[in-house]
């Protein structure tokens, strides 16, 4: 069985060098939390998470879930370490204080997520979703709606889902049919079917509370006329304790590649009782406001599965004899063959740079929400904003690939079932797709993102990554290599970004979107690790694991952020020749 | 389910312009096979296994196969199919004549391969690895056991395994224990455990025939020792039929990531009957002559998958209506979106360069058998040992990567295994491994085939390349694109080869190999899209497929090909830097 070590020091590391811990503690509403607290936190919950939560992955695999009457049975071993994981309150480190929250930024929950998520994806999906639920109702529900739900939500006593995708409105989520009529009592009746609900029924907590997108009668058409409903499976009693059933049917569960663990349900909604979330006809708005957040946790799903897969794939290498590395007259660990090592030293580069960019976009969300100026405040949410989809895109993207890498790692025994690697792959695949599949990503970055504040928020990260050359500079020979890449990478981005930002031709900014998010991620990996070889310079003579750090950043600088000029060609290339050829010269 | 609609018009035109088919045809051997009857051949081929033999393909998924009483049973669907194939006499057609074949050249035989392969991978594997044995028996065994075995194996009414791995044996051959005990009667007495034996046992065929590497007691240690030995599963009686049941004891099958109708063995050899195949200790210099079969025969699984896949996806991605493509009042094909035509392109663009690249290998192979004079052979010969871990290595990353590709067009619809798209990206994931993992290959092709008579094979390959270059020029602007990248990529691709070709330091040519690899295979893949263009050129004024087959080429070349440029770096950059880090700084 894959064993998982929490990379508790690379999370302070980046915390810290690339997360500005410091500044955030000091942000007002965190003077309850100090840099020892969070040491304490990560490495507790870094025991709990490996020890407790991990060894459930490769049982929730197995097994998976099943619908018996009506109900989702998840696998024997889940209920005891779930009820170990809501006493432990580490799902509530976020929530707010007023609601049995600890009030902590969410760059530490991430990091906490990040654990979670490598221990085991399928199972950490309920604290996700139930985040996601959490966030809105705190910014848009009603006080009452809060009092019922919030406390119970933030402990994890009660989970949550989001009812959104119906068969004909997946991508479009505009084309939603499922309907909510007013009852007398200012309730609202809904009914519909919704498809691919993550953790929709289960037998792990008392109540589940449905965050269900639906229209109401006289709704306009499109994302204009979809208003946001809170429908808990089971309805409240005067005390607000769960008691009767709503009228809610789990249709099926879906056999998947992947995540088998988590249930991805059908949910057939006949007349249930559902309290309006904020406005109506305003549940497209507050989704989009919740979606940074989910899609940020999505990309930390990418980067946790990478670090699982990456730490799989180091740990097999270093025991597994085969052949004779060079120079050695002796069965070799096959970590010593040049192409193993090359193959496990990328994983390593892009999974750390993954946690760069993750944290780095969490960092902005805890000033955009705690700022002492507006100014600050402004700055942060544009570059979440920004940085929200490259995080989403492009970690999933490697997450795969890395995934992919841990099989190769493991030759033969890779494709066999019980090592563990085949599970990573099949599990990482559905990151890309979900939460806005990473080609919407891409038209998000390029359409909506790239022209904010007419071009000045790209072109602020860009500043910044070219005033790094300065720094890089003064550090001399052993960064020279990640200077020069790094100057080069950033010339050929600007480049990409001048012409995606100055075309008329909106076909060919949509044509080459992918492309481009892929080398800005590229270049985004490679500044956080510019700037952590920067951190850690100074410190490697002493401190082998420093060393480790300028290295990785080199090796990053020099045979992956050179990817960046195979790709300007997509980005700027127009869509002329992607639509020359008629569809029906495409396909069998 | 996934249809199948053999690309038999592209088969054809490869055929023609890649694989010289005219030369071929040419060539003595083949004296009694015409164009006419290879079109006759593909298009009577193609309503079998579009018809006949896909329709397996998701049942022996989604059923496996089941160890009982020791022995594997297949899908109840499997044995009519399988004996119909073995009626059709498709498997025969490149086989001797003189034991019952047709002797139809192995391009042919490539290409009704690929649609085999495509139909269904599991099942495929049962000709591809008896056609491996077919050929170590007509090179290298006697007259006798020739006679008795290799018509029923021509034939496929008796089917062949290679049994060479142990578990501490895999990429390492030389590490083998199974042991041949001289019995008095000239045969020898086989014992050992063996594993990963594809379609080691089965029930479609009324004997197995095991090609099965072991030592004599003898024998000097490493390659040097080894001997190979026919291991049937029947002991055949004086009239050649299978009667007594030999001492081969299938211990158990694998759970595996894919091809899961592809029963995947662990054999017990406990004394079994062998016979000698050639001479002692030669066992892997005859292994290695059948494995650059074996090893295009995994690229070319690579294209096939490839081909299922990117038809799967265009299908789909012409009736998922979903939002509105630019212009668009109405919901539209996903097709028409920018991004998910992109995709398509791109998986157009390698399926059809991986063709190129296969079938160009097996035209070099049949001229390299067949050829008129000792200079031809030679070449030939050389061309073939260039390009198979080329076709091996870059079809199967590239067919992963397009599998992955298939998923990302279904959507949240790919993560679900009924929408078929899973399986693909599943079955493909063990193709980069066997047969010599991609990074074997990469070591092959850098540390024995660009060394090749002085370098003189490779440097003929690139000027081959070059000199494309003056017939692009006279095709004008239409090819303008294509020449121009050509043109870069070979230089950066020259530069690396000189570099490999050149450097004394042995750890940093193995550490370059496999991004050099990957760079010689987008360069071949643009090279023959590159002389497709100029075939079709004068035709796409009247033929919309011509000119679908120009704008792919013109895609190739400037969306795909310049990947090269992010590579070289990688290629060249040395070991240092990937040996730096200590193990224990590398993992959890």
């Amino acid at each position: 069985m894959a064993t998982y070590t929490p990379p508790v020091r690379d999370m302070l590391f980046v915390l810290d060098t690339i997360g500005d811990l410091d500044s955030i503690l000091n942000l007002p509403d965190f003077g309850h939390v100090d840099i020892e607290t969070v040491e304490g936190v990560l490495s507790e919950a870094a025991r709990f998470f490996s020890e407790v939560f991990a060894p459930t992955n490769e049982i929730g695999d197995r097994k998976g879930v099943s619908l018996e009457d009506g109900s989702v049975i998840t696998p024997d071993e889940f209920k005891p370490v779930w009820s170990k994981l809501v006493e432990s309150g580490w799902t509530a480190v976020t929530g707010s204080q007023d609601f049995g929250g600890h009030g902590f930024p969410r760059t530490i929950g991430l990091a906490l997520s990040e654990m979670m998520t490598s221990a085991n994806l399928a199972f950490s999906l309920i604290p996700m979703l139930t985040g996601s639920g959490i966030t809105l109702l705190t910014r848009h529900g009603s006080d009452e709606l809060r009092d019922k739900y919030l406390a119970n939500l933030i402990s994890c006593e009660w989970t949550g889902t989001m009812v959104l995708t119906e068969p004909q409105a997946g991508s479009d989520l505009g084309a939603i049919r499922t309907k909510a009529v007013p009852n007398r009592d200012g309730t609202y009746a809904i009914s519909g079917t919704k498809i691919f609900i993550t953790w929709g029924d289960h037998d792990l907590a008392d109540n589940i509370i449905h965050m269900v997108l639906a229209r109401t009668e006289d709704a306009p058409p499109g994302t204009n006329g979809i208003s946001l409903f809170l429908v808990p499976k089971f309805r409240l009693d005067a005390d607000g304790s769960p008691a009767e059933l709503n009228e809610i049917e789990v249709v099926s569960i879906e056999h998947k590649l992947g995540i088998h663990a988590s249930p991805t349900c059908v949910l057939s909604f006949d007349g249930a009782t559902g309290f309006l979330v904020g406005e109506e006809n305003q549940g497209m708005r507050y989704m989009f406001t919740m979606m940074n957040q989910a899609r940020l946790e999505v990309g930390l799903e990418g980067l946790s599965v990478a670090e699982r897969a990456y730490e799989h794939a180091a740990e097999y290498a270093k025991q597994r004899l085969q052949g004779r590395a060079l120079g050695s007259s002796e069965p070799s660990p096959i970590i010593e063959h040049a192409d193993v090592r090359r193959t496990l030293m990328t994983m390593k580069a892009y999974t750390e740079s993954m946690r760069c960019l993750v944290y780095a976009a969490a960092a902005a969300d805890d000033v955009l929400h705690s700022a002492h100026s507006e100014a600050e405040r402004l700055e942060a949410g544009n570059r979440l904003a920004l940085l929200t989809p490259i995080a989403k895109s492009w970690c999933t993207d490697r997450g795969v690939e890395v995934a992919s890498m841990g099989i190769q790692v493991f030759g033969g025994m890779g494709f066999i079932e019980e090592s563990g690697a085949a599970q990573f792959y099949r599990d990482v695949r559905i990151t890309p797709i979900y939460e806005g599949t990473n080609g919407i990503q891409a038209i998000d970055l390029v359409m909506r993102k790239l022209p904010m504040d007419n071009g000045a928020v790209i072109e602020k990260y860009l500043a910044e990554i070219e005033a790094l050359d300065a720094e890089l500079e003064r550090a001399g020979e052993p960064l020279a290599g990640v200077r020069t890449e790094l100057a080069n990478a950033t010339k050929v981005v600007r480049k990409a970004t001048s012409w995606l930002n100055s075309s008329p031709d909106v076909q060919a900014r949509m044509a080459g979107a992918t492309p481009y998010q892929e080398m800005l991620g590229t270049l985004a990996g490679g500044y956080y690790l510019a700037v952590s070889a920067l951190v850690a310079l100074p410190h490697v003579d002493k401190d082998p694991w420093m060393s480790a750090k300028v290295t990785t950043a080199t090796f990053y600088a020099t045979n992956l952020l050179p990817k960046v000029h195979g790709l300007i060609g997509s980005a700027i290339g127009g869509s002329n020749l992607i639509f020359a050829i008629d569809p029906q010269y495409i396909g069998g």
